[in-house]
């Protein structure tokens, strides 16, 4: 296997992949590099950069240096000796309608220059076309990938099988699950840019989902012109590993400068938000000021820092399992991204399936969007399916959540569950306390402390959707469970009377007996109200 | 006056604050420098990170350096040209119980050792007393406040009036009332660190919140301890001015990595999330195993300009009017901060009160806690107060938001407009078209390229919180108007039967006619049912 996975968050994860030249850990960006105007030389990319592998143009490469770069080897050509990708021009179709050369001639061609991963010349999809077009586009790519294994002659290529369909998720599902059948060792989504210029980030995610979930998932994925730091996150947390950027060096071009939350006009710059060597050792005004291929060096440096800089930051997330908070603070650099984000949830299930069930760190609810969270939906799954409640729990108490966690041991509940053991003695085991809470919905008290339900701090207050979500949670789970009574605390300030509602629904149509104590807020004083309520009602059935 | 306000958004400013040893830029960073413990000397803090203003503390210069420092004067002491603010001693009378020293000491000893901008020894409030004592830091603060007045002996010294009163919210209105009508040229905040140090920073808003409505706006407002990047935004969002920070160094002598959206210890780390001078040249291992001294100073280094570079970044957000933006973006960094912002719609009147109207870019719209938004509260209000629909105008047609904007020059109104002007002609002007849209409410069409109605970006879909706002607006607007009849276009799936359900309950109580007419899709097509069923009603009502 020439890709090994290290640890995984979401979809994401830290990856080691294996080429001639090297291995390179993923996610990882590789700056595209076009000899003839290139701003910052691959040497010092790797020297200042750390900057472990490139990519660049076979197609362009060999229209520009033809034999010489089969003869030298394409490492010596750009000086470089990390791990080397080369596209194939399929863009250049793209872009220009058709290229000069055919598919495998292009195969050969990276075999002699000496990459280290190499593309087939697959045929872009493109935006606006029709389905029909986009079918055929994706038949010969196919056809194309099929070929390569004919005629290719060496092994010790990494060969890159890419999946094309444009905006028609159908197609994007048929073209990755055929692609994904060839041994390719990596795949690619193509033509993705003209999605990610015009912001449909949330189309991405469906783009990207309908690739991922139909191609072997052990294979790296690649996502093609994926360049802004604002959106690494997103397609990190999809399942991508590997992205190339040229627009570092194109936005510099255009004197835009990148931030991991958006892009600036130099113009419109008064400071630089940045502490990159770059921007620590000038001013905006500065840059603005001097020769522009002086600016357009620096600020493709800048670019890069941020681009690099942002790929830390998700692989020390991916690593402590924060990535989901991550990619939520990045979602709310634009309305486009948090769309996306919202999107996600259309894949809750399909995520949480491959996201890993320890963590280290606690988890953070901002609001309902976290919802698509692998360990709510996680929990959820559990107490519908896995859960019973313990022998003896005749009688349902549900309580609602406190500040301090675990919910057994808040003051609140010390006091109540005390109350009722002094109360009812050996009988008190028939009641089960469960606290309904955000954002796990029921969360009885016997398992309170297993990661993640005491680990994790909510926004409050709670908005609209989480609330109806705990609600909903709290009825299905007296659905599935069989209790002769239901003792309801609500906090009614808190929860709308939203909990209370749902619990009269589901115990009128199950014929339960429900009985419902409403208090302004839920503190010790108010335990010993409930426990009251509770034994004299008791009382009164003991009597009947 | 010693302060110039020179931009604005929301309750922020640039300003620009003028000492005897020159002019500083505000929002600023004031480090702390303790001399005895300081990691990076003052002098290098002024050359390599541009610092022009630092803090450090009176009585322990006294302690210290006794009188060498009023025959040097503080500026050759510490080797700093820049601006030099100095604390009381009040911070030590919070952690040690008391000073040794008399109020009257310490003034005259600030003057003496020629501070630019000096502290009253105030006494304070702390964080678990009770009211009554909380009143009486309050009150004894307030003595020596007015007491200075009489004994201070120089005029070209700052002097910062502190406001007291803790977590009593009543008191801290008090003291800032009280201490904002002696002729200080700066104020403070007290005692905010326990607050801080709990992530207390909803607390903090009420807190912030009173002492900036009861203090004159136009004197800068200094937060004592507010040393965490990923809150500069929410204090500086609310009207504080200056901060200063021993946590850069403090954090760093704990091996403690700060980060804009939150904190890292240095041995979870392994890769370093910036690309500052510090982090681009080691690497998180190296600094591990660097002798303890050597990496204490990296790590102030460091902490250092990740503090700096965030308020470039809050600088650069105020003079385009993004602040709001990028302060939810922080305030996603933790649940607690997410709860201040929740916190601050409670005062979203005041804030819009004291924010600018036209700002340079566009608004973003992710969720309901952004209808805390100056610009939203303000439509609302012109709306409600001061807008009144064109004179001939007898029926409201209300039609759902699109994508284009200006809304009445999208591809389903103009389409709807045109058929309404063919099937009415003159008379089509008493139909008044207005689009009801989140996050605004209701826009009417005459008006709909004012500034901000046309330049924002909404995330969709639209949360529920979002949509009651809008059919409430919706509802407010026919309430205070008098249209003969209303036709409202509702798109049920994205609107949730909403503005249906809010129309309907406000025409039946004005008795007014409500035509509603639901549409899956708002498109061209439904715009020309629409047309078609409002020309067959209002033909019907001629012949009836």
């Amino acid at each position: 296997m020439c890709f090994e996975i290290l640890e995984r968050d979401l979809l994401a994860r830290i990856g080691r992949l294996k080429t001639k030249s090297g291995k390179v850990e993923t996610p990882i960006l590789l700056p595209v590099i076009n000899p003839a105007v290139q701003p910052i030389q691959p040497k010092e990319l790797a020297e200042k950069f750390g900057c472990k592998a490139l990519i660049t143009n076979a197609y362009i490469i060999r229209k520009h240096y033809g034999e010489k770069a089969a003869e030298e080897g394409i490492h010596r050509l750009l000086g470089f000796d990390g791990v080397i990708m080369t596209d194939s021009g399929a863009y250049q179709i793209l872009v220009y309608g058709d290229v000069e050369v055919a598919p495998e001639e292009i195969v050969d061609y990276q075999e002699r220059i000496n990459t280290d991963i190499a593309v087939i010349l697959d045929v872009p999809t493109g935006w606006k076309v029709s389905h029909k077009h986009a079918e055929e586009t994706v038949r010969e790519t196919l056809a194309r990938a099929q070929k390569l294994w004919k005629i290719k002659r060496r092994d010790d290529i990494l060969w890159v099988g890419p999946v094309q369909g444009g905006k028609f998720i159908d197609l994007i599902s048929e073209s990755a699950r055929k692609v994904g059948k060839l041994p390719f060792q990596i795949h690619a989504l193509g033509s993705p840019t003209p999605v990610m210029e015009q912001y449909l980030f949330d189309l991405l995610v469906d783009m990207i989902m309908a690739a991922k979930m139909n191609l072997p998932i052990d294979r790296p994925l690649h996502l093609f012109g994926a360049g802004h730091p604002f959106m690494f996150s997103l397609a990190v947390a999809l399942g991508c590993d590997t992205f190339d950027s040229a627009a570092y060096a194109i936005y510099a071009r255009e004197s835009r400068y990148m931030t991991e939350y958006g892009t600036f006009r130099l113009e419109e710059l008064e400071w630089l938000p940045c502490s990159c060597p770059v921007c620590t050792s000038h001013s905006a005004k500065e840059l603005r000021e001097m020769p522009k291929n002086e600016r357009e060096k620096l600020l493709a440096m800048h670019n890069l820092y941020v681009c690099f800089e942002e790929l830390r930051k998700i692989k020390q997330a991916i690593i402590e399992g924060r990535l989901w908070e991550h990619l939520e603070m990045r979602c709310h650099s634009h309305p486009a991204l948090l769309k996306a984000l919202k999107k996600i949830g259309k894949y809750a299930e399909y995520i949480e399936k491959y996201s890993p069930t320890i963590k280290r760190s606690g988890l953070f609810y901002f609001s309902h969007l976290d919802l698509a969270r692998p360990e709510i939906i996680r929990h959820k799954r559990k107490i519908m399916k896995d859960y019973s409640p313990p022998e003896k729990a005749k009688i349902l108490v549900l309580l609602p959540q406190t500040d301090e966690k675990p919910f057994h041991k808040s003051r609140e509940q010390k006091r109540f569950l005390k109350l009722i053991k002094e109360k009812f003695g050996e009988k008190s085991e028939i009641f089960h306390v469960c606290t309904y809470a955000a954002p796990f919905g029921i969360v009885p008290n016997e398992i309170d402390e297993v990661y993640p339900l005491s680990q994790h701090e909510v926004a409050s207050p709670l908005d609209e959707e989480t609330i109806e979500y705990v609600a909903e949670q709290v009825a299905g789970y007296i659905e599935k469970t069989n209790y002769e009574r239901v003792f309801l605390l609500e906090n009614i300030r808190e929860w709308k009377g939203k909990i209370a509602a749902s619990c009269k629904a589901i115990c009128r149509r199950k014929g339960i007996k429900l009985f419902t104590f409403n208090v302004e807020k839920w503190n010790r004083a108010t335990a010993e109200r409930f426990a009251d309520f509770i034994s004299e009602i008791m009382g009164k059935g003991k009597t009947e």
